[in-house]
């Protein structure tokens, strides 16, 4: 199916072309005139793969979490729990260029989530199944006796979830002291705090 | 001096206006003649006060914090360390209407910071003082003998930070979920792993 594979490519390059403007004009600097420019494609050949500046902004944000969730799926696990479990938050936080593309992306796109209907649902999504990630990161460490004994499942979930989506935040506008060096320490400080 | 404070209440009204705009339209609907109409004020009136949108946004941007730093200087201390590290971290995180307003056009800012520069420094100073909290609220626990023996100041200080900060954008994304009851929850969880 040569044909399908060509089109969903070219979407994604368009995404991409979509993220390009997002991280340097914002989201409101997404139009299907500014994609198709950003791209070096005509108005008319952008159309045909997106209409509308909706449906590019839900493709583009789509794109982020499915990125992220095919790199988590691509980990050869060591079977060392606490080295997996930093390979797993290692693909959601900003420790090197493609990943703090897709981190400022994200944050631009929760940023203008209450004033788009579409996004903010999307941004819903992409919390429900981040929290069930950290459900199943951290359900099998007490199933397992990894995790110390007054750990709590949902609660720790949250709260692992909202400390790695806030060393996104923090990656992305304070680029100079949160970097990657200090997210992967903040992280490993965490993770003696609940590994026994 | 009436007009000193007269012109200061009023821009405080106009900033609030622009936070009302931003919560329904997102940061790109901020205009000089967009919140003058919310304020249900001639745009001549308006630019008395503000002359540019971005002067409006810088001033509206700044008023969030110094709402949250006001109300925190205005607490009074129990002399419980967990009542009132849990006091001082309730003001920043979305417990009610009035914070989660603040956090709601905070997330806003930081989201389209990227594509502005001068939110963008703005967003740095925010979390640099926000840092600097967090480390006036773990050092003294460690200084004081309140901390696990395990605690680090900075590495604390920076996840405390990040938990935060990650709490206030769930409990915008996701209020169904993300509840002022569970944030609570999420907070005295954390404090619980922390203090002795």
């Amino acid at each position: 199916m040569p044909k399908i594979v060509d089109h969903e490519e070219r979407r994604e390059q368009l995404a991409e072309a979509a993220w390009r403007v997002i991280r340097r004009d914002g989201v409101e600097g997404v139009s299907v005139r500014s994609v198709a420019d950003e791209a070096g494609m005509s108005l008319g050949s952008l159309r045909h793969y997106f209409t509308t500046q909706s449906e590019l902004l839900e493709f583009s944000m789509r794109l982020v979490s499915e990125r992220v969730n095919q790199r988590i799926q691509n980990i050869r696990y060591s079977g060392n729990p606490r080295q997996d479990v930093e390979a797993i938050v290692g693909e959601l936080v900003p420790l090197d260029e493609e990943r703090l593309a897709e981190c400022e992306v994200w944050l631009a796109f929760v940023g203008s989530a209450l004033a788009h209907p579409k996004l903010r649902e999307l941004s819903e999504e992409v919390h429900d199944s981040l929290y069930q990630g950290f459900r199943r990161i951290v359900d099998p460490l007490i199933q397992h006796g990894l995790a110390k004994p007054d750990i709590d499942a949902h609660l720790e979930a949250m709260r692992f979830h909202a400390m790695v989506d806030g060393l996104v935040v923090h990656g992305v506008i304070r680029k100079q002291l949160v970097t990657p060096e200090e997210i992967r320490r903040v992280v490993n400080y965490h993770l003696d705090r609940i590994l026994l």
